[in-house]
């Protein structure tokens, strides 16, 4: 073993416990790159910014390890601390080392994308802090305190026809007074007091990112001092208990008249969460977030203003409001400062909401004059195709497959679940299992790469069908259906064998035809062809899961070279923040809400024949995957 | 008896009972102008518009009597008009009747100076309605639903960049598909939607005037389709259980965290009353008054806004704010619609309030280049000096001796009040009482008077001493004090005589010297003489009924000829509703705060001097009254 005779010539060697994976590591590697080369997966929601406090392991020889950092101090108990615990983002590992990753550091459960490609911008958030020291009233300058407040910010800041909040105006004659005539301001957009405080308080000065999935809610506290993200938090949408997907919560809403202020107190009290537990980890006071930016899709962004969402899901699925909304904390319930603003950023349709929007902004494709293709993969896929000239969008009806539904096995991406699979031969089948356990199922990243694999390998055709001509163990057919056997019943948690069946592959196949559809028709309304496109971004938590080989393979995306491809995470909420800390930003979503061109996808004269063609692997008119055109040929000469 | 005759020469003879006063009309004159003409009080709040409905008579045979118009059919039940009741401002005479004046009619109680002065202003109201009829979305036309209305409106009327409440918002789908997407929208300042209603409602747009006044709340409920006042509400301050004056309640606000919302609570449950009082009468619903603007007095401000007033108390008296401010009608619990905007005037000064910003509108003494001098006399008496120019106002301490305080026999211009006196020698007084009824007390416009016709008569010299050499029953001095009996015990209710002392008349010298203080300091920084004002406007309700000669034989407002001097009513009330009807008005009202240079009476360096002079009767300085000399010149001659 090379790790073993590492020691010898000083080689610096890691040992992850339980597995007992070795890696060979350069002095100075954190344990999480290191846990990431041994293929050990580490919670880190953060990226590795020691801002989570996720990716907690036990040192087993402390001194092979650098000293705690300001981080660790903060996320770690004494006990903690005394026990051997680190960070393992933060942790640098000096000399070889045993590593123990306790079951609550390990990626397991759902794997939840909270981290997105993120742009650097410069720091220019709408709330400001000032610290203002007042000349005192007397008889000869009798000025009323609000003028004179405002005048002093005028002359010194420049900031001409403040408002002030009327709730603040109230108590602003005692607060004024309290620690002699100096008092911090905070002001909203550079015209409204929103919040006066005595003494100098302008070092703390927060905002909180939002983004409301239909699954997931995530936020990031973000420092607007410095624009760091300083905390994350996230929970699952509490409105999963009337429905898990869109439709059927907009049925609930429109149930009756309360029931769509469940839903938004629901969604409220889950930010509400999301905000206290980001906060208690960055031992922020709320009081001090003076502004949250919101992101979702369309239908989440009725139910968290409850705004009646019932015309969504009827043609031609208008949405109430298109443009951005400013509304203060209080009147929302939101538990940051009350008089705190509370921005929802601008959707651009029914089915292309403020997410999509954040996916544009964090990307900056508007902004670009590349030509980009840009796939957001979820249960509606919102797809973008332009560049600064020019860029149309449209929502696909992909539905919920490639999230385990109505596929036989399918399951979501959580512990237990089969994410990669390669098929060597017709008998022989490798796969991956999340959280490194036997299998129960298959997620949606698996479902792509069986499809492929099976195509190139000859057990389906062009149309999915399964060739019974094949003879394997592993197909099989009876009265009710034909299915490949991916694991045998001994590999797997449940002793039963995990399979496809030939609905599954068509389930599969009506989704990722849909994706492409949309890609396709917005490609030729553009008047682009795959070679002018020159840069693809899958968002999304599932897009980062997914072979892009493969993908192109089935026909899921254009046949676009992959070195062209770039996964961007959860741009969702890495756009939210990027709007929270920069004006220039939020002018850019109400730009992109504007300008790009909304494509109703089903109204298309070319939609049902793109659609039937690309039912096909990897499409009827396989001219169009050159390179899976030109793969095939050098498979079937074999 | 002329009338007895006149029946026989065909003279229409008006008898009013129970007092059985008997006057000759011409025909078609109006039962109220008959009373006046003798002398019979009839309530006339509106000043006999027909708006109030308060001077309800009954008249003993109808056929002399003109038909009923529109205005006594809304007013009156078919129970009042089968008795015979009429409104006195209405009906019209046309041949010789009997009039019973009911006792709920007569002037009673306070006399309530709910009309002033109103110039006339171009129809410009900050809230309109326009009904639109949208094109429906289509599959080929996906607008959202606030978008396709803001097209329209911006589209067809010119309107840009319009919001829309956040509560209206969650309501629009509904509301704009309920008539077949037709709607009437409210928008307040061109630019924010406060209100969709389906269908047309265009012609139901109402707003509504306040005026706070420490001891009264007046309401115009007025029809911004017109402009015209469709009725009034007023009622006590309910704050007067907490102080009569200022000071008081201020001291009770400060008490404790809460008083301060009680005071608040007080004023808008009082405001509300009004409101729903002048809704009543002119069958209004109040959700369709969707702006109110009010006036009242800097602190009255701070309690109806429960603002910290108790800096307004301490020296140097700074408000909170002075700039007028809008703020939503829900937030401040006043029953108009609840996403109607509530408009508060702005204020000059801690002593110079709203209520003094809206005289300066009604009088329109800032737009002219004529000198004007504005008197509102009350506690507080703010006064003007200047032109368009230039202007200067200050507030005087003129305390409550009008009002009756401090005034052994004093009481408020109520029923049985002397309010008007004329001494014809020594030992011979006439006087006037309101209500017509025996004498109670003495109210401030009857003071004035008794010092002015004592001081002719020479019963007190120039520093407000008595003559004692003057030998008659009248004047007397016991062991306490000196006093002068204006009614004899067997003249009065109480069958007490009804004196002025030698400390009533102090005070009185007391209050008119600061107004006079106020008037003549600025004069002097104003840089005009006497000549130099074209004309003087005295306000309030007090003012009204003041007798301009003897004002200014005592040395309370300067010697202007009367011919120069206007008495405008309460031009608080009637400046809040120039503001409710016109944009420019309310321009105005802000220009009125700002441009008005405010001058700290007390910091100025004659104001001790001017005061001392001012203390005499009618000053110490002579010259300054010319007329007052010379009438004193002829009368001491004779």
């Amino acid at each position: 073993m090379p790790e073993a005779k590492g020691l010898e010539v000083g080689k610096i060697v890691v040992v992850f416990e339980p597995e007992g994976k070795k890696i060979v590591v350069k002095s100075g590697a954190t344990i999480l790159e290191a846990a990431k080369n041994a293929g050990v997966g580490i919670r880190s929601e953060c990226g590795g910014e020691g801002i989570c406090g996720k990716c907690k392991v036990i040192v087993k020889n402390p001194l092979a390890i650098s000293e705690l950092t300001e981080a660790e101090k903060r996320h770690l108990s004494k006990l903690e601390i005394d026990s051997g615990y680190r960070l393992a983002c933060q942790a640098h590992i000096k000399q070889s080392v045993v590593i123990v990753v306790p079951p609550e550091s390990r990626i397991g459960e759902r794997k939840i994308q909270v981290a997105g490609l993120e742009r650097y911008v410069p720091l220019n958030p709408l709330v400001k802090k000032i610290h203002v020291v007042m000349a005192k009233p007397t008889l000869s300058d009798v000025r009323p305190d609000f003028e004179r407040l405002i005048d002093h910010l005028r002359d010194r800041n420049g900031f001409e026809d403040l408002e002030i909040d009327y709730e603040l105006l109230k108590k602003l004659p005692d607060i004024i007074r309290s620690k002699n005539w100096a008092v911090t301001v905070t002001i909203w957009d550079d015209r409204k007091l929103i919040d006066i405080e005595p003494g100098d308080t302008s070092n703390e000065l927060f905002g909180f990112a939002v983004d409301i999935g239909t699954s997931k809610i995530v936020g990031y506290l973000v420092d607007l001092t410095t624009g760091k993200t300083i905390s994350i938090g996230s929970i699952e949408n509490p409105q999963i208990m009337h429905g898990e997907d869109i439709i059927t919560r907009i049925g609930f809403a429109t149930g009756s008249d309360s029931n769509l202020e469940v839903l938004q107190k629901l969604v409220i009290n889950g930010i509400n969460q999301v905000i206290h537990e980001a906060c208690r980890k960055a031992k922020v006071n709320p009081n001090k977030i003076y502004e949250a930016t919101v992101v979702g899709n369309t239908a989440m962004l009725h139910f968290f203003l409850a705004i009646q969402p019932r015309y969504l899901a009827l043609s031609p699925f208008v949405p109430a409001i298109k443009k951005s909304l400013n509304i203060k904390a209080k009147n929302l319930g939101l538990k940051i400062n009350p008089r705190g603003n509370v921005h929802v950023l601008p959707v651009i349709a029914g089915f292309v909401g403020a997410d999509a929007v954040a996916d544009v902004l964090s990307t900056g494709i508007l902004e670009s004059n590349e030509v980009s293709l840009l796939i957001d993969i979820g249960t509606n896929t919102e797809v973008f195709v332009g560049n600064s000239e020019d860029m149309i969008t449209c929502s696909c009806a992909s539905g919920p497959a490639f999230e385990g539904a109505h596929i036989k096995h399918g399951m979501k991406a959580v512990t237990g679940a089969i994410e990669k699979v390669r098929i060597i031969s017709e008998d022989e089948v490798e796969y991956e299992v999340i959280g490194g356990v036997k299998p129960t199922g298959i997620c949606g990243s698996a479902m792509i790469d069986i499809i492929a694999e099976m195509f190139k390998q000859g057990i389906i055709d062009s149309r999915g069908r399964f060739n019974l001509k094949i003879k394997t163990p592993r197909l099989r057919k009876n009265n009710k259906w034909t299915e490949f056997v991916v694991a045998w019943g001994d590999e797997t948690a449940t002793g039963k064998e995990i399979t496809v069946t030939q609905r599954d592959i068509n389930e599969i196949l009506l989704a990722k035809a849909a994706i492409y559809t949309g890609c396709s028709i917005l490609m030729k309304r553009r008047n682009v062809k795959e070679e002018d496109i020159d840069r693809v971004y899958i968002a999304g938590a599932f897009g980062s899961y997914i072979n892009p080989e493969n993908a192109k393979i089935i026909g899921l995306i254009p046949d676009i070279p992959t070195r062209k491809i770039e996964f961007v995470g959860n741009t969702a909420i890495t756009g939210a923040k990027m709007a929270l800390i920069s004006k220039e930003m939020r002018e850019k979503a109400n730009l992109i809400s504007k300008k790009v061109r909304y494509l109703e996808l089903t109204m298309d004269p070319d939609f049902s024949k793109e659609f039937v063609n690309a039912l096909f692997i990897p499409n009827r008119n396989i001219n169009r995957f050159p390179t899976v055109k030109k793969l095939l040929k050098r498979l079937r000469k074999n």
